[in-house]
């Protein structure tokens, strides 16, 4: 038969599952000596079977009553006992915490008769029907089942009554009536309240036993992914009450065995005497602050300190716990781990270790990786108590404030002559990033996480909030609101991308720095870790703060990002849009000087570490302007055309400066740099019209139906060579003057969007004779890496073959990603994939967590097949799952060398792969299974 | 030492490669004891060396000298005798027939002296110096490379000079001076002619030689990608000169063994009294039919006969050969296998193995599976000789003729009327389907091979022209244009989708029916293979049709094209568009009796054998107007508006009726059935706006930057479930229905777009219970079976999880193509991937030739896993592939059950089953290699 009650004295802190949290850890204080009040618990299993059988199941009954009369022989005390009766809490408490579940049921054990025997052994008898209508309520609303509403109002009624306002100020007399009064309220909701006290806590274990499968804890636990191998059933946690609230000889109280935002190795709390825990939380007195114990109670806060170094030396972590001191004598209520923020964290671990209570690798993985980027960015501080305007998706840590603009050239205008902005817009584009070089923080109205504003934040670092769907425009394009809330451009708001809110004005913010602990939890992180961690930056900058933050090369170098900057954009266009091949190798030639600067720059900055550069990938016509766009203005600068020709002349009623719609003209007019005088010349409206038609000819031209299997990559590279070559000759040159420089230098080139080894081939043969003329013209010999992008689902079935080429494999799974699951990034995150979380048709966004099951075995199919043509196979990932602690693990899994991440995810996938240093052998992805 | 020259009894049939195609013919022939001439070859290895090394291998000269002694032996002639001379023709001969290379050198052994003994021996002057002039000028210009123009200018001066106007009219003086001339102009030309004839047979041989490296004949094989495995190098045939032309006792004739128009087993070709070769192409005089030689030549017809016998006993194969008669005797010249058209192939495949030359298996192989798809379209009758308009790419074969619609609405309203129409666009879209039923043909000016126009087209087995660049469309929609063509509606051309042309107005055309012999092929090809074949059809005449053309179910019924109709179309849109689940709800009910009966009629045509219903897979917002369309209109109305706004009233000089701006306008107004009258009210014209600006927002949040990729299939079965379950339900009471009718039918239900088992469970779980319901609703039991299409990439890597829902498999090779490669295929077939075959980036274009490196890795991994979890599961593939005899061929080899194709491809893949099934253990594409 299964045992399902155990004593604390008799449980084993190692079967949380079985006893649940606080069981487990009531169970372990009991067993270090420290004073738990005695009691017992009745198993998760008991829990489990009760709502298997929907009843209690057959001995329980007995085990429970056996139970009871042992504590009651420790403590001399009865149950039910009219002189001294002995009291009970009943808690809930499942293998890990979950609100949701049942409250506590205090002062078990009371009733007509025993509150009398408990007012004459308290001496206080305004104590004792205090605690009898407190447990007549309680019981009643959660074993019974009755709305609070119904005790309060009567509750009311009784102080308005005896004229008092605050609870405190009831006599007993008043407290004896409302016990009365809430009697009959069960009566008349046809309850029966127990005055039988076996039957109360049968009651009562029944109803924590339900509490497990009513809606709040079910959806709580859908909500949390709390599975069965997390948590299975509630157990019930009976323990003799103590009170703290019996005189000022006695207090009840929180602590911390260190501070849990700071980590500072001192005790932290809050105590408030003559007190019980409810009071605490509703507010009628403020808790001090357990420094004051010192003065106030030095005896108490002594035992505390020792406590607290017991526990931790125990526990060998920051312990939570909760005390009640009853007339002089310390009870110790709760212990658990403790929640700690970020910086705690990494300071206690380091902490921790250092004092010689855990050891390195056990600090490390105490750190969860993601709390590393909390820690790089400002945040909110943690006493502002303002509200937010309105909340989007949290994109790209950090807070921001600023002032509002809505255009990137407004960005740049007013960033460039020193004001803060911040750039809002409906959603950005390739085009708008010279705005984000001087905006401070990104707030959009639409997209996810990975929309574009959101990942070129990522990159830059700057504070993202993105899908702010509240957010509207007006069609001027100056004003944007949220509700009846108007922001104008220049106002100051600011932005927080680690929850999302944004809030007007500014707030105030804390720095969270590279602190000293992190650092040495990071280098503590490397010493352990094998898988290399690099950077994805594009620019010199990026560098630079790629090497601060601990990266060992660039693993993706984006050279379309060059292509975006304000300057070079027309120059890009020109090349696009170019009737010949010449005209393009013109253009060509006024990008070339500039890619081959930022090669330079960049090799400059990474000295002595490898840098690989990736050919350019997206399809041109994302330089370009849309045809929507460009067919409207067309289509108005018809209308108005027409308008004139119809017209003896432009009637006099339309004052051009005013109108809304010529306005429009006018700036395309600036575009077109001619004077507004003309306006009434039909023809130059005709020279307009055919420029512009021109260009929505070859963007129409260049359209495509899914620009993501679309023409780029390295197809854009064979269809036009002269683009690919422009970029090898600029990074053979810049590699060439380097080494000539006696710099030491390792270029790495890439190919993106592979799908057989004839491509491979084709560019590689381009790269050879381009590398025989960079090296006779320098008279330097160029040493570098080729290796192709792994992104196309084809390249993996081909792996064996393209290691025949490239030196080096380089995993993009964004792409990989998309094409796996025939999932259009943008489309899926806001269509449906929120839904197909929720249904838990997928139970991750595949974009955030690498998915090994599908993903992961095209991973590992290349990898195998590539090292098996070339064992010395180089393997990288730079997608964005680089920078994913799960997804990192997975990678180590792999054997992959190493992962590439944007700038500020850099410590995060230092940490992360120690982490999957230490796990390895206890990876708890399922794979192998098909 | 090599042997490099065979005399034509030494040489072995099966020596191809080494003794080209013709040289081995002739061979065969010689031992054969058919009378050739004798004569000997030149390897092709001997042409190998000598590019190698670019000389003569050595031996060489020596080899050929004794074979000319053992020829001289055989005829008691001598090369370069000056009374009796053997002359000889030279020849090149490739393994297989290759236009583009060197052309023959007749007469060779003529010069200065043996022309004179050759005017004796023959006793014909004349003939002797034309021998010679003609000589002169082959041999100038082929081996000594001096240009046609030169010979024929001095040619044509002599004679002017003696007053002629054909060659034949030209006497043995004027012969004799041009043979003097041409000697003239090669000395000018700074060329020796040799009169050694050793030496002018070395010249002879090196320019063969020689041309196997030209320009024409390396693009050729480029072109057609023979690769040295089935071709390398050129031998060079050597036969002694026999002569058509010494007489009217010579003649010269070409011949097949049977007709190869029609397959009829009587000798057919054409001959020539008195003359050569060369003037039968000449064409100055008009060869006879060879059945004239019954009356003409009827000893040399008897022969011939007899010939035509032993060639066919022998060759087991329809010989093309060519012949000669010099003085009443018979010389064989060439043999080779006869090319036949579809029809000639398919009724000697069938007589040959009937009169059993050949076996079953044999006949059967000896029919391309392509061929038959032309047997079942009308085509341009071959003795047709008018010219096409122009060309675009033939989409779906078959001719129609009709008169010329601009838009799918017109084609419907003429097409009630019993008009017969052709459907010509710039291109087609979804909502024009409702065009596609009515029309004979389909022309548009854009798309490729795999556009929707082509697609739709060869689903309904319509003739089709896509890609005609040369047309164009007028802005008023009412006229297109090819140059200075005009095109206007009503207008009558015929489309040939089976070569691309185009005509102006009605061709004579011949009807390809499905003759006897090839229903007697189709049925032994059903009697070998083991791959089953389905079709994919959508409507009740497409299945009437599948199974008239034997197709064993269907294996692809897309709901969507049922949707498409025109009556449904605002229906569906009314769905789209709804605003809350009740809204859509009440459309699908209005859907739901259309769909089920549209499913009852299939399903009871198909009567016995399964029907796959796939569930709804497009995404929805290819049911609705383009953004950039609406767009527009909403930006002319606001145009418009704001003119009405600004004037006082509308400008007298503006004209509604007749402007055309203002037309636009008009139809907008049609469209909401509102009065014109009303056209100054600008109260109407913001009614107007909003319920376009509603549309356009519905169709903007529908909108998807990669629809390839984005909410369709099951994620819009997840997200809304009613349309879904109007399917199934549906096909669940359409099936009840038959079921209690006694029909014997086998539904099966499939789920497009699947990714991952969850999407199949919760599809299954829908299916349970309204299964449950319908059964009970009509007292029956439906035997259904559920399927999951694999077309995404991550469901061949979770096949066998799938398979512990799914019952079947269907490979979407379409997608799974797009998918595997990131191509998607509009884009890649107009923007790159011509140019990755023209520079053998890919050999094929992946979405017509199935991709086994990659994608059939993928399927072969699916099927691996899933018949690991369910062996009986069924597999078969429905994506265009199905219907492709190379793709065919893969299927078979990775045991699939069946493919399933349009139902015009039905014939062809029932043969290509039986090929592959006849290939088994010889298949020739690599596959297991990484």
């Amino acid at each position: 038969m299964k045992k399902y009650v155990y004593q604390f004295e008799e449980g084993n802190y190692k079967d949380k599952k079985l006893l649940g949290g606080k069981g487990a850890g009531l169970c372990e204080m009991t067993k270090m000596g420290l004073p738990v009040p005695p009691g017992f618990i009745i198993t998760t299993e008991a829990c489990l079977d009760y709502n298997k059988e929907n009843r209690l199941p057959s001995g329980l009954a007995e085990e429970i009553r056996q139970n009871i009369q042992a504590v009651e022989k420790k403590l001399g005390k009865n149950l039910g006992n009219e002189n001294s009766p002995l009291l009970f809490s009943v808690r809930s408490g499942a293998a890990i915490s979950m609100p949701g579940m049942m409250d506590t049921i205090l002062n078990l054990g009371l009733n007509d008769k025993t509150v009398q025997g408990l007012a004459i052994s308290s001496g206080n008898e305004r104590f004792a029907y205090d605690s009898y209508r407190r447990f007549l309520q309680l019981f009643g609303n959660i074993a019974l089942s009755v709305e609070d509403e119904k005790f309060d109002s009567v509750f009311n009624e009784i102080k308005a009554k005896y004229g008092v306002k605050l609870d405190t100020e009831m006599n007993a007399q008043a407290l004896k009536e409302a016990c009365e009064s809430f009697k009959k309220v069960l009566r008349e909701e046809q309850k029966e309240f127990p005055q039988d006290v076996y039957k109360q806590l049968g009651l009562a274990v029944i109803a924590v036993f339900k509490s497990w499968m009513g809606k709040r804890a079910v959806d709580y636990r859908r909500e949390f992914n709390i599975t069965p191998e997390i948590a299975d059933g509630t157990a019930v946690n009976v323990c003799t009450m103590v009170f703290g609230n019996m005189g000022n000889d006695s207090l009840t109280g929180v602590a911390f065995t260190r501070d849990p935002g700071t980590g500072e190795n001192v005790l932290f709390g809050e105590y408030l005497i003559n007190s019980q825990g409810e009071d605490v939380v509703a507010g009628i007195r403020t808790p001090k602050p357990i420094a004051e114990m010192v003065k106030e109670v030095p005896v108490i806060y002594e035992q505390l300190e020792g406590v607290r170094k017991t526990l931790e030396n125990h526990f060998r972590e920051v312990q939570d716990f909760e005390f009640t001191v009853e007339k002089k004598k310390l009870w110790m209520l709760q212990t658990r781990n403790g929640k700690l923020n970020a910086a705690a964290t990494v300071k206690t671990s380091k902490d921790l270790a250092d004092e010689g209570l855990i050891t390195r690798e056990q600090a490390l993985l105490r750190v969860n990786p993601e709390m590393v980027q909390q820690l790089l960015h400002k945040s909110v501080a943690p006493k502002f108590t303002g509200q937010p305007l309105t909340k989007g998706t949290a994109a790209s840590p950090g807070v921001a404030t600023g002032k509002v603009v809505f255009t990137a050239d407004e960005a740049e205008r007013r960033g460039k002559i020193g004001e803060i902005v911040i750039l809002v817009r409906e959603e950005t584009k390739p085009e708008d990033v010279h705005g984000f070089f001087r905006a401070r923080g990104i707030l959009t109205s639409r997209g996810g996480k990975t929309s574009h504003a959101a990942v070129v934040a990522r990159g830059m670092g700057k504070a993202c909030v993105v899908g702010c769907e509240a957010l509207t425009f007006e069609s001027n394009g100056k004003v944007a609101r949220v509700g009846e809330t108007h922001i104008l451009e220049g106002d100051i708001i600011t932005v927080d991308g680690s929850t999302g809110n944004v809030y007007l004005g500014e707030v105030p913010t804390i720095d969270r720095g590279f602190s000293e602990e992190l650092s040495t939890i990071l280098s503590w992180a490397d010493s352990i870790r094998t898988l290399g961690v690099r950077a994805n930056a594009d620019t010199p900058t990026d560098a630079i703060k790629a090497r601060e933050f601990g990266a060992e090369g660039i693993g993706l170098c984006r050279t379309e990002r060059m292509f975006n900057a304000a300057e070079r954009l027309p120059i890009v266009r020109d090349m696009i849009l170019a009737d010949s091949q010449e005209e393009r190798i013109e253009a060509l030639k006024q990008l070339f000087p500039m890619q081959k600067n930022d090669f330079k720059e960049i090799l400059k900055a990474m000295e002595g570490l490898p840098v690989t550069v990736r050919l350019l990938d997206p399809p041109l016509h994302e330089f370009l302007p849309s045809a929507e766009e460009l067919s409207l203005e067309i289509d108005q600068l018809r209308g108005f055309k027409h308008l004139l020709d119809t017209m003896e002349q432009v009637p006099k009623s339309v004052k051009i400066k005013e109108d809304p719609i010529l306005k429009k003209y006018v700036k395309l007019l600036r575009h077109m740099s001619t004077e507004l005088a003309e306006i009434k010349d039909t023809k130059l409206w005709d020279k307009i019209l055919e420029k512009e038609e021109i260009m929505l000819k070859k963007v129409r031209a260049l359209a495509e139906v899914n620009p993501m299997l679309g023409h780029r990559g390295v197809r854009l590279g064979i269809t036009y060579p002269e683009i690919y070559e422009m970029q090898i000759r600029a990074l053979l040159e810049a590699s060439a003057e380097l080494i000539k420089e006696g710099k030491n230098i390792m270029p790495e080139l890439m190919v993106p969007q592979v799908c057989t080894a004839q491509e491979l081939i084709w560019v590689h043969d381009m790269l050879q004779s381009l590398k025989a003329e960079v090296e006779a013209l320098y008279g330097a010999k160029v040493n570098l890496k080729f290796g192709s992008m792994i992104e196309v689902v084809r390249a993996c079935t081909r792996a064996g073959r393209l290691a025949e080429i490239a030196e080096f494999f380089s995993f993009g799974t964004n792409d990989l990603t998309q094409a796996t699951f025939s999932f259009s990034r943008e489309d899926a995150e806001s269509k449906f994939l929120p839904l197909y979380n929720q249904r838990k048709i997928l139970l991750n966004n595949p974009f955030e967590t690498l998915d090994i099951k599908g993903v992961g075995r095209l991973m590992d199919m290349s990898i195998f097949w590539g090292r098996k043509t070339r064992p010395d196979l180089k393997v990288g990932i730079c997608g964005e799952h680089g920078g994913h602690p799960k997804s990192i693990e997975f990678c180590h899994y792999l054997t992959l060398n190493y992962v590439s991440c944007s700038v500020y995810r850099v410590p995060v996938a230092r940490l992360a792969a120690a982490h999957a240093k230490l796990k390895e052998g206890k990876e708890d992805f399922l794979y192998k299974a098909q």
